[in-house]
């Protein structure tokens, strides 16, 4: 059986988080060569907003949501967005993958902050041709407050429950969820609280960071899918299915 | 009551058509400073593809369906039209207006050539706050043919249908439909053949050319929502609802 794969590499992965609008060219290009070698299967790639977005969903408040005084905010945040976007794209299309961008700002649609639709289909038909969908996060318009700003963890949560992946993945610039210590926390359940591990993520961000990505992945361990978090540098373990020295996030403790 | 309005600009009208990938800076601009410059209500664009676009499509026969055998032809026609997008965004953006870009390939879904579900919420939201979606002909994921093409006129057949529109306008670079002795039809009835009208766009392109456009504002007419083709120098007259010498496509005949 041919794999189905839903890899999200993190915002601060691909761009310089603390210098707004300057993406890392040397890990897009590395990341885009890593997956344009894997021929195991299908792939659905998200990536996060990192400096792209997040600078002026803060300055917009769009988090909290929007209208009409702070609108401006939706396309400037949005193109941010995007441009990080294209760049993906540029590269997977340069290493010799097939690879189209899709925007949650014109397919998706929200209610209080949180996902309550995002058209999928298309998603599914261009992976059956083996073409990878490259996803973002995003604004995205919603029916309590106007509109919010949708994660790149968000969006793993919401396909890993609808389209049939057989692995989900997400590449940050830590090598797992670490201790307080630490050190990479091998195995988290989907019942405990995420704020009980410490530090990840070097920038806060409007999503959440560390705690707000475990949070996501253990809504889909409790639905049957276990998820890893890993390293950037071991992407391609993560594609091919080897040990990747990070964390999996399961359903319930393992007391084997 | 204000006016909630869907003007879509012809391929032909904002590209140099006969060469691929050129767009007509001059018309852009001028277009964006007539929407800019409209205040009169809510306003959603839709624009064809004109030389971008259709020659890929052309190459890869996307209108006939895909499969992995001519794949490639999807992300390189959406990338066409997505620059044509962009240019258009840009120039509304630059001219005053508040625009952002929506790709029906992200989401929309077709069976057999004919769009059968387009994520209208955010458009509907955007409008309300103020902001224009720009959307465009594109290539879509088709549940029979794998994909197909979906021109500018029949996403404003689809929306027209389905948002509350007080006017539909398509600007074309004719002065209206005209006739096969050169003169502007003034009303064409839903239930008359559009292939009794000689002439009209000066290039065919594969979505059909004027009795494409006219049949789909007929289906639109017969529901109850009547249309007006014009010329593009007209546009700033249809926003503000004056005379604009076009031809208006209507319910059924008016024989008064």
């Amino acid at each position: 059986m041919s794999e189905r794969l839903l890899l999200k590499v993190g915002g601060s992965v691909v761009t310089e988080k603390g210098m707004q609008g300057v993406a890392s060219p040397g890990a897009i290009a590395a990341i885009a060569s890593e997956i344009a070698a894997y021929s195991g299967g299908s792939l659905c790639l998200v990536h996060g907003a990192g400096s792209f977005g997040h600078p002026e969903a803060k300055r917009y408040g769009l988090a909290a949501g929007a209208d009409r005084t702070n609108r401006e905010g939706i396309a400037l945040t949005h193109e941010a967005v995007c441009r990080l976007n294209q760049m993906m794209v540029e590269a997977l299309r340069g290493a010799g993958a097939d690879a189209v961008g899709i925007h949650p700002l014109g397919c998706s649609w929200a209610r209080a902050g949180r996902l309550v639709s995002l058209e999928t289909r298309p998603l599914q038909h261009l992976m059956d041709m083996g073409i990878i969908p490259v996803l973002h996060g995003d604004v995205v318009m919603d029916e309590v407050q106007g509109a919010c700003i949708v994660s790149g963890d968000q969006i793993v949560s919401f396909l890993g429950e609808r389209l049939a992946f057989t692995r989900v993945g997400l590449a940050t610039d830590v090598p797992g969820v670490l201790s307080a210590g630490g050190e990479v926390i091998e195995e988290i359940p989907a019942d405990i609280s995420p704020e009980v591990f410490a530090g990840g993520s070097r920038n806060t961000d409007v999503t959440g960071g560390m705690a707000g990505k475990v949070r996501e992945l253990q809504q889909l361990a409790s639905l049957g899918l276990p998820s890893d978090i890993f390293h950037l540098s071991r992407i391609s373990d993560f594609l091919h299915g080897r040990p990747h020295g990070g964390t999996r996030v399961v359903g319930r403790m393992n007391y084997g």
